[in-house]
């Protein structure tokens, strides 16, 4: 008996705009079996519509539905147990695939080692199954790009903060950085508004909806009237801007008639 | 007169592997009138080289070779004018392309907006031509995705740190984060370990040398014997390998015949 000849492919679909797709993530597209995803119930989710043009006629797709929404508390049992059996169980149907000589390609929105769904199938596969992890554009490399804001350069730190974090925590780190992203935005905002007001950076802060995307919405921070934000908006804080002669109002001034 | 038709293109060409292009970036490549590049005096640069197989014939190129190299210091009178002197010097030659209707592609490794030199034609230039930024795979997300190591997942911080910083601050930016890559190494790499040690996660960070390009070199920085580095090698100390059941040993393993 052979070794099974399939392979798992964890593929970065980038941040919205099928165009941000590589030529590698086209490449094994064309070539895969199976493609699989991640989606909440009774919707397609964002990477799939990405490769859309892509799916070849007659490829087996493999939804993969969270079985719990982020309104539990991600500590609570009730997130915990269903979500660690919700992998087990998706990682068994993948194995089965490439079981079978298939080569199966898993999406991912943004980067898939980057807080990415993907990891979970990783960590539980890519030491016995030949893996190949395709890089994707994060969703901060799209949505920098689309403002046209300069995050970091030379010396700059940049630090990545997820939103969920606690308020002191967010606004010290805040303060000890150059440039900031603040990730995982959605009903974290009035604690994310709060914590830039307190580290004295809310005027330097980018808000960024659906980044890259056709309804992508940029707006300063301090200008958004409501606190009501999808899961995968995000905050930029450039540090290009603390440079002498630039400011942000210079900065957001440069996408007018690109977005 | 109307206005020029001139259009500023950042656009990045991902790590090294001619694949990590863009769907995007090849159809602007093809659409290019110009396309200008940085590179060192002697040497094509890795960005021109990344995208041989679409440049057009007939297409004009524009080399911009850097007037000093790394090896006089940064903060130096004898580094900042002549730099300051050729960005000045090379925005005006890629304005006279926009003014002439030109469509002017700027390569830059990597992405546009993160640490590249594009954006001193940008700050310059995008506020008075139609530009537009294609975000391209940092160096980075090539790194960790041809290591196999989930970076950050749940609620971890990434710190970015410029190899450049201080022995101390570095070791203390290192302690206070859950994942970190560390830029810029090159001739840092002895102070970088002596941070890592210092801050107890020597034994956690990976080297990757030329990452995704065919000649790449990923090792435990712990294993490396010598302390020479090229100055866009990385260095990333992975948070989740911070969880229990999983360590490095076990993440470098994932890639064991991929490399």
């Amino acid at each position: 008996m052979s070794a099974p000849l399939g392979r798992l492919i964890g593929l970065g679909t980038g941040p919205g705009d099928p165009e941000l797709l590589t030529l590698k993530a086209a490449r094994y597209l064309a070539e895969a079996d199976v493609v699989a995803y991640f989606a909440k119930r009774g919707a397609k989710g964002n990477a799939r519509t990405i490769v859309e043009a892509h799916m070849r006629p007659g490829i087996i797709e493999l939804p993969m539905i969270y079985p719990v929404t982020t309104e539990v508390h991600k500590d609570h049992a009730d997130y915990i147990n269903p979500i660690n059996d919700f992998y087990e169980d998706i990682a068994k149907q993948v194995e089965d695939h490439l079981r079978a000589d298939r080569t199966v390609v898993v999406l991912s929105e943004g980067d898939p080692l980057f807080y990415g769904s993907y990891m979970h199938l990783h960590v539980r596969l890519a030491h016995r199954y030949p893996t190949e992890v395709v890089p994707g554009i994060t969703a901060m490399s799209g949505c920098w790009s689309a403002t046209g804001v300069p995050i970091v350069q030379g010396d700059d730190i940049l630090s990545v903060l997820p939103g969920t974090l606690d308020e002191n925590i967010l606004a010290e780190r805040l303060v000890d950085t150059q440039a900031a992203i603040i990730m995982k935005v959605g009903r974290n905002l009035p604690k994310i508004r709060r914590a830039l007001a307190e580290a004295g950076k809310l005027d330097r802060a980018i808000y960024v909806e659906r980044g890259t995307m056709a309804n992508m919405v940029i707006a300063p921070l301090a200008d958004k009237a409501d606190d009501i934000a999808p899961y995968f908006s995000l905050v930029l804080v450039p540090g290009w801007a603390a440079k002498p002669g630039q400011d942000l109002g210079f900065a957001l001034q440069m996408t007018e008639g690109l977005v």
